[in-house]
Order: structure tokens, then sequence, then C-alpha cells
């Protein structure tokens, strides 16, 4: 009951921060508002989209549940109107994203597993429904999408450490608890920004 | 009947003029005949075939009455031989891109209104169904979607617009109609065209 | 029997040349090996996909069956370890697109007929499965999509030329079989390199 809520928090919340890094990600202050809020709502409910009808889970969640819509539009809107007095959006972008990616992989983790899919393929729609939504942001506003770019940092990386040390934890413990998924979603959120912040990256020889 | 008929002769229409700008936004003349196919194929077909499945409506459209596949390359391959001889591909290319949105938005709403979706979810499947295509296209070719670019015009604003103004009147009427269906994707075409010729934009606060 | 895996083994052949283009598409060595990784799932289960959702075919393929996705994943590490000792890789980028474009064409055909798919869907899906995950490729790595690069070469004509050959003789024939699967594919392969090395295009009218 109450894990089941604050898994439904956890999810709204990355809506709400991948929504706003689409909306400030947007190219330049005279963007029409409604370009905006289209671009926050691609990049909050694209990676869910696509790991639902991969799995054929329908309704797709923001067609069941236009919490989910609603939510994408106010921080859209929100995120709209503050960016004019946030002077460093793209380190605002970069922090919001890395919240997105750990609060999105691991809850794609456990959705993959609740619908009976193979651990290989529970991890695969971890790492999808993290960096997918950004991929497309990235897409639409003409840039190298994160995940790809050339600079060493972890980005994919941080999401697939997160998604097998909680199917490692979770096969030990036997049961989901909200102290696992925020352990995992730590692992990945912490490894992410100390990547940006430490350089952190993979040894030279891979 | 004759109102069916009307709606499906409305959404060819709006395959062929999506094809057609798909076609012409083509790089340069030299591209393979093929490639315009696929380019009109992707740009016409693609909205739609994002809607049908986020709403799990199986058959897809085309997959079910392939008129829509001979209508998307007929209309590719009349567009690819007469490029040839007009001189303003990119004005025509607006003037295009604005009947297909005002068309799909409308039909794209209508179709998810008659799924059962909620009406949130019926408005946004509206905006997919309308800028889906042209964005796949832009992105295809390697432009900043129009619906994304930062010259202030409307866009999505206008399928918007057309999309609540139907959900409005449809409450009140209580039953569909041609008239409401040309009405409402009037809005969107002269809205779109307005905001093209005369500049008209949001509010400069908005 | 012996059919069924030879079709098998020619579906993992594809995955793993497509994954192998997407990792050496990847933009500089410096890449996270994870980002190299998703490139390559993505280009190489990208078209298949695309594919199973439209015909509402699932399972999905690697949702199904795990060995696409360690096929995948294999081959792009392999291609990211071998990419420092080529010295070619945009020739042997070529060379692979090619041969996976001949395989994924073919296979993509037959698994929308077996579906019940009509004959112009199933054509359409053969260019689907072959031209996609390459599309979703080049766009990720920020290039503007080989098949529709200017420089008038064939590449899609290549696709619908084998799928229309494989649609005629297996009317003729009435059953399908290794022979038929290998000859198209070649005519697919053989006219796509021609067209590459012999610079064969279509007539300068179309």
């Amino acid at each position: 009951m109450i894990y089941h809520e604050f898994i439904y928090i956890a999810d709204l919340l990355g809506v709400a921060v991948f929504a706003v890094t689409g909306a400030i990600a947007a190219p330049g202050k005279r963007l029409d508002i409604l370009g905006v809020i289209v671009l926050g709502i691609v990049t909050s409910l694209g990676g869910g989209t696509i790991r639902d009808i991969s799995l054929d889970l329908h309704p797709v969640v923001w067609v069941e549940d236009t919490t989910y819509l609603w939510v994408a539009i106010g921080s859209s809107v929100a995120a709209f109107f503050a960016s004019r007095h946030i002077s460093s959006p793209r380190r605002s972008l970069l922090f919001l994203d890395a919240l997105g990616l750990a609060l999105f992989s691991i809850l794609g983790l456990q959705k993959a597993l609740a619908a009976g899919a193979p651990e290989e393929v529970a991890v695969m729609m971890a790492v999808i429904t993290g960096v997918a939504g950004g991929m497309i942001r990235d897409l639409l506003t003409g840039q190298i999408p994160l995940v790809l770019q050339r600079n060493g940092e972890l980005y994919a990386t941080c999401a697939l450490l997160g998604a097998l040390a909680y199917i490692f934890a979770y096969s030990r413990l036997g049961e989901a608890s909200p102290w696992l998924d925020i352990s995992t979603m730590a692992i990945i959120f912490i490894s992410r920004m100390a990547s940006l912040v430490a350089g952190l990256q993979l040894p030279e020889f891979i």
C-alpha cells in the first residue's frame, strides 16, 4: 500500500524531472509554449511508452492514468517560465537528467520484471526507460544524444550498474522494498554525478 | 454512411498532402526515387501509426487498408516529378503541411474518442497525429522540426486550439457532423496560415 | 526443421552485422562502451521491433528469445575492440550494412507474410525491417540516413527489388526454400554493392 504510493510518486517525479529537461533544452526562448510542452511530454513519457509498447502492456501508462500527462504539462510550463530566471540551464539539465535516469531505470526494471520478462530483457528495459526519452529530446533539439557523446563520461553504464545491483540484491532479499529501490537509484544518480563532476570514466582499455 | 465517406476521404487527403511534404523536403533532386517514397510514407503514415500503436488499435490503419499505402506512394511519386517544375518548394511545403496538420489533428482526435480514450488523451492524440509525421520528416532530412523552430510562429498551438474547440462544440452538440469537422479543421489551418503570413504569435509574456 | 535453423541463423547473422555497423558508426573511440552497445542494439533490433509492433506480433522477437540481445551485445563489444585495428571503418560499414539490408529485408518479408499481411504490406515490412535500424543509427550519430543521401546510389530500391522478386518467385514455386531466400538476398546484396562500386543508379529521368 504505502510501497505502491512510493513507487507512484517516484514515477511522477521522474516524469516531472524529464519534462523539465525537455523544456529547458528547447532551442531558444522565443519558442512557442506549446512546442515546449510537446518537447516536455515526449522527453518524459517517450521512454515509458516504448517500454510499455514493446512489452505489450496496454493501456500505455499515460493513456490509463492522465495524471502523468498533467504532470508533464505542468512541469514543462513551470520550467518554461522559470528558465528565464535561472542562469545555468546546461548544468541544471545535466543534474535533472541524472535524477530522471536513476528514477526511470529502476522503475522500468520493476515493471518489466512484474510483466514476467526475463532478467536480461528487464535490464534492457531499465536502460531503455532511463535513456530513451533523453535521446528523443536530444534528437529533436538537434544534438548528439548525451548517451552517445564522446566526452568519456559514464551514462548508460550507470543505469546498467544500478539495474544489475537491483537484480542481484532482489534475488538475495526475495522481496521488493523502498530501501532497495532508493539505494539502487542512488547508485545510478551518484555514479552519474561523479562521472560528470570528477571525470570518472571506464579504464582506458575499455 | 455519407459521413463515413467524408472522413475516409479527408484521411486519404491528409495522407496525400503529408506524403507530398515528405517528398519535396528530400535533400536535393538526385535522391533515389525509392528514398523519396520512403520519406513520403514515413511522413504521411508515421503519426497515425504511433497513435494506433499507443491506443492498441490493431491492425494499424495501413495494414488493414492498403489504400493508404498506395495513396502515400502515388503522391510521393507525383510530387517527385512535379517538384522539378515548381519553383517555391519551401512555400508549398508550409502550405501543405498546414493542411495536413488540420486534417490529421481532428481525425486523430476522433479516432481516440471513438476508442474510448479520456478527453485529455484524445487531445494529446490530436497533436501527435498532426505533428509526429512532420517531426519525423524533419529529423530524417536533418532539420530542426517545424514544431520546435524558434521563429515564434504558432504550430502545435493551432492543433491544440482546434482540438479544444472540437471537444467543446461536440459536448454541446452531442453528435459528430462534417460541419463540426470542417470548421475545427478550418480553425487549425487558418490560425497556422495566419501565423505564417501575418507573423501572428503568442503574447510576449508567453 | 533444417530450414527453420537456416532462417534462425540468417536472422542472428543480420543482428550481428547491423550491431557491428552501429558500433563502428559511433562518433569517436572515446565513447563509453555501454554507449556503443546501446547503439549496436538499437541498430540491430530497431527495424524488427518496429515490424513486430506494427503487425501486433507479441512478444517482440528479442523479448521472447534473448539470444538476439546477447548476439547484439557480443557483436557490438567485439566491434568496439576490433575497430581500433581496422583502418577503413567507412568501407566496412557500407559492406556490412548491405549484407544486413539483404538479410533483414527478406526475413522481414517472410515474417509479415507468415502473419497473414497483404503482399503490399509485406513488401513495406521488408523495406522497414531492412532500412529502419540503419536510419535510427544514422540519426543518433548525427548523419543524414544512408537511405536518403543524395549521392544517387540505390538503397531502398535494392530491398524493394529483392522483395518483389521473392513475391513473384514464391507465387510460382508455391513453397519457401533456402534457395529462394539466398537468391533474393543475393539480388539485394549484389545490387547494393554494384551501386556502391560501379555507381549504378536509376536512369536520369527517374
